[in-house]
């Protein structure tokens, strides 16, 4: 059986710690599909097509990692694709207190399919997307906390 | 004097966690009040009338346990019907710092009134009302996550 | 049926904070048994006897209250005595991450025995009794730490 | 070279717990800029002019304890005020987790700026501007919780 | 590249919380290697012969899982039998933070070893080594806590 | 009044972690003094003179920074060096809740003593004496982990 994961996330927009987690965890799976949730209800930053674009372009040379929009519950997408797998990287504690509840109530709801977490580095552990559009809310400088294929023009200010 | 717990919260919807914690807790007491307060600022998923009749189905059969509706602040709440007692449950550690905040602020708004608190336990941990929403509104079956007496017609969709 | 609780623990020696969860606790039972645990691999600070005499002396005006000691598991001791609650207090997230799993373990073993939490008062809640042997074993003064009735020899030091 | 901090916040209102950690923070610093954030996206529940009045009231007669506004990045303001130090207290873990997250990405974007915590006092702990505000929503008595300088008329309500 | 993973522990005893980890990441690796680290300061309860005894009996019916046991470094030890990946099972929020520090020092360490998490379930959360060897010293029994395999003669008690 | 501070711990042995905090520290305070605790009832790993001297190299060309070692109660060796704070590094939210604890009981005990934290830098934050003994013990190379000026000579493995 084919080993598939997804990367569920709002991407919004895609940062150094995501990219890490997703590249560590390659050599354990034949096909990572980075998940871009929509949601009707949750207003974004970034639209939609460039946060696609962004991580397609971080991941241009990386065969096994594809890109996907879905809306519905997470484990319904998993089905879909077949993936047998969501993959998780945990920042803090309460990411952690989170994720395993988010993670058993996917279990209660579709038996079969399994949550797997690698830690982000430490280095970009206090990095989430909500502080990065913080930063960039008020005109500070994001290079440092999102990977260089994240090119924001000036319009989307 | 009568021992009087009060169970405050949106319950929209109540979940097989929250009956487990009132059924536990039933022999404590000589009254538990299921209190479903109001709050206009809040947007619920599920119409008042029908949190209300689920709640009261489920206990149908505990003369112990009745439903009623407030706003307004909790310990006032406590005050006016003559309960001495807040009854919680606990899931998470998160859960833990957020209700002893509540339980402090509650103490140094009124003396008297004592917040007592159960576990969840391990099954239902996972979930909380906000969970069973998100997976409602994406189609899932919540049928697994709430007592049997949460009937949801499609037009609640 | 009799409502009866106990409140385990080492008690080496009562503090403040212990005072404080089992006075606030008498209204809900009609039994609370304060439960020295004695545990021969153990080194305690305080001979037994003085444990034992110090907690008496604390409730000597609390009919409801009385002190036994037990060896074994703590759920064991419950059926002896007929107490179907155990009553802890909460003072920290860690406190609750500890007693949830022990509360968990004690009903895996035996049903029927519901374990019960009140909080801490806020300006207990730093108090342990390791806390209290640590300044003691450092000559310090500990009486702002546990009840009156908490008596130390020199001999002890 | 002088030694600057500033203390942020949105301050809807400053509670007892704020002026406790500022005023035990005096003997450390020159100065300390209590820094009303303003984000236009949010809607705060008094108007700035009161916020500002009552910590001007709180530290009328602190000499190094001055009030300003700003909007932007909280690094890009210490840069103007020349505050080589952000002071910050902590009431719980979860407090800690979400403050060190802010700290760390602070210091990525600018270097020569530390965070310095200190604790809120245990009796101060539970509050927060945000449990103050739920207090009063309901038609609760604050008085408690805010230092006497916070004076509210009616017509906030 | 081969897929090997250890599982490291002192399994003093193995528990069903174990059990549940390794049987779900099986399909994830070549070979998983439960490592039973040997630490001479430390005291077991159970003899190292029988710790070993009951992992092969567990998994006796698993070709990909094998047992072995290690001194020194759990890093140097991966070197040694060419495990790329350290599998570890999470718990509580404590767990998470404990596995954090200790996978962050193995990074620092030696590079290209990545620690993988999978959550227990949440029926078996409560459940440690510690926590069953407390029970079995008190007389408990410990049967609904480990699995079958874990058969205890009386002259280990 | 002259700013004086501890910064007390064990230091078997002291860490990159101690150090970036101590002299980060360094600007706030007129003096510093790492004051080395000694408990008779603990072992260490490392002789006393040993971990003196290394924090003494450490900081040879920091005049305000000095090294001390006491017995007894933290705030009574405050006051015989008339240090007014004890400075204090976070890690990890479990630091947190247990330096809280340990910082509120010193206020009960002395008042006029004020806790200061400051953050360690995420990449030192997995760094812990204990973990570096850990390391050391096991044989493994514990340069990245501490200041270059520990020096370990084979006879002390």
């Amino acid at each position: 059986m084919k080993k598939i994961a997804i990367f569920p996330g709002s991407f919004d927009p895609i940062t150094k710690g995501h990219v890490s987690v997703i590249k560590r965890a390659i050599p354990l799976f034949d096909e990572i599909i980075v998940s871009i949730g929509i949601n009707s209800a949750k207003n974004y930053m970034f639209p939609l097509e460039k946060r696609r674009d962004w991580i397609e372009n971080v991941f241009a040379n990386e065969p096994k990692v594809t890109v996907q929009t879905y809306s519905g519950l997470t484990v319904d997408f998993c089905k879909k694709v077949n993936a047998n797998y969501i993959l998780r990287g945990l920042r803090t504690a309460a990411d952690f207190e989170f994720e395993k509840e988010i993670a058993h109530v996917n279990k209660m709801l579709t038996d079969g399919i399994e949550t797997m977490f690698l830690l982000t580095e430490p280095e970009f552990a206090p990095i989430s997307s909500s502080i990065v559009r913080e930063v960039f809310r008020y005109g500070g400088d994001i290079s440092s906390l999102v990977p260089p294929q994240v090119k924001i023009n000036s319009e989307n200010k």
